[in-house]
């Protein structure tokens, strides 16, 4: 027999909706995902799209539910401003902010900000990762370093269960861009990134060691191919590793010695486990749409967010 | 009254033409611009398009030409081949090859190919430059490091008058894409880079200091604005300067001790004057038009083109 949610899990992004309903251990109940993200409402749709999905997904109208992400922003349904560091991940749960416009108990976690001008940076959805994936590794979660791959990674550093410092680097986008607007367009023209080839861990290697070299790594790929005649498979894997091998120097991943918790799925998790072991680096990992239902999941629990109807009833 | 003009020089780029008629002695007769790059013409095009500035700027039907830059490309007029490196700047010259189709001597130079896995690399037309601003600082010019900013910024090292090696940056291309086409793109919105000021020589520092974080360092002048209220002037100054101060960590331009010869003009003489002098780097500079102008005349004299039409009309 399914149990019964508890309540309901919500990873609200810039372009993409995600819900789960969780049983109180946690285990998956039902799941939705669609790409009603941040930019495609207004502030006055939230409401209805969350009302909507939990419908389809069986949900009682009492269920509770816990939102993170972009929902939570200036430009979301309502601001769960960011808490400044450092910041105990307990601290992020015990602000998060109550949504208005709907008759359900809804609650959304806040994000983190860095003010310090230099280094001046921000993450919303990513702490909620970090509180599943240290919930996910115990005593040895609450001291670490965390790698966020995707269009933005984030790097966050936690010292004795606060987070102290974060990074955030355009790797998925500059690969994107470059890919799709620069004369590298036609060097890359139709291929995949495979994390396989030789290309990527040598361009993850070189990109590590001289990040200096940046940009004259990438219009090497163009020469290469002119030059040397080689594939768009080969060339696209380049363009990855030599940006990923960057961002790897710049987070300082091979001072500490220890591993790095990757925080990653499907074809991410593949290049950045590849990348890892290119430069020497060992990661433990954790899935990230486990991290972040683990991290709703614990703020849930912590915010005592229960189905109050059904246990009344 | 005006010189006669001995022979015609021509930068013919991929999305520009420039002509002059310059007399015996270097000196600019006429000159004529337009944008018909190598993208906008066929092979059979360019023929007729020299022909038709020739006649506009008052040339004789036996004015030689020389030409340098992708007209000289596998897809322009004729493929002048890459010469391998290190090269002469004599043998640039000496490899010039006659276009066909035309009743006049016309000769394209080449350019010079890089043919090393890690580095591969071309330039065509930067050549030419080098040639000109060579002539200009004289024997100093022998040895030496050249910085030729732009879309690609080219570094070229020549010892004895023999060029070693060179570098390209993606510079100009990555802060245009950035500012068009990343996240940044609202951040930057309608601000002009204006390379005086002070956010501008402090990116530059900083993406000269730390160039593996360059990445981060962008997506910090998104946090600069959202958490400090940066104005978009400065984010276009610090996205300039980031990208050009990681291409002068690359460059290694603070190793050797010794000026830079800087080949540039405008806009782009005065924002990379002002982030040598960020870094502490002394400058010998060169108007960029000057430079190549200087460069095809003393390729016209070596080549002996002269209108000899003229001379025995």
């Amino acid at each position: 027999m399914t149990k019964a949610p508890a309540f309901a899990a919500v990873d609200w992004g810039t372009t993409s909706f995600r819900l789960w309903l969780l049983a109180e251990d946690g285990g998956v109940v039902a799941e939705r995902r669609s790409g009603e993200g941040l930019t495609s409402l207004t502030r006055e749709a939230f409401a209805g799209v969350l009302e909507r999905h939990l419908e389809a997904a069986g949900a009682s109208t009492s269920l509770p539910v816990v939102i993170c992400g972009m929902a939570g922003s200036r430009q979301g349904w309502i601001e769960a401003r960011y808490l400044d560091l450092p910041a105990r991940l307990d601290d992020i749960v015990d602000n998060a902010v109550a949504a208005p416009g709907t008759n359900r108990r809804v609650l959304i976690l806040p994000g983190l900000a860095q003010r310090v001008e230099e280094r001046a940076d921000v993450i919303r959805g990513e702490e909620t990762q970090l509180i599943g994936a240290a919930t996910r590794f115990g005593a040895a979660g609450a001291n670490g370093i965390y790698c966020m791959p995707g269009t933005h990674s984030k790097w966050v550093r936690t010292q004795e269960g606060r987070v102290t410092g974060f990074s955030t680097y355009m790797t998925g986008e500059l690969f994107s861009v470059m890919a799709a607007h620069s004369i590298l367009a036609h060097t890359v023209a139709g291929a995949e990134t495979d994390p396989d080839l030789p290309a990527f861990a040598e361009a993850v290697v070189a990109g590590h060691g001289d990040p200096a070299r940046l940009t004259n790594q990438l219009f090497s790929i163009r020469g290469r191919q002119l030059l040397f005649g080689e594939t768009p498979e080969a060339a696209s894997a380049r363009l990855s590793g030599f940006i990923i091998g960057a961002e790897l120097a710049g987070s300082g991943c091979t001072e500490g010695g220890g591993a790095v918790r990757l925080i990653a799925s499907g074809r991410l998790a593949a290049l950045y486990r590849s990348a890892f072991a290119a430069i020497g680096v060992s990661v433990d990992e954790i899935d990230a749409d486990e991290a972040v239902r683990l991290g709703l999941a614990q703020a849930a629990r912590s915010l005592r967010l229960t189905d109050t109807g059904r246990l009344s009833a």
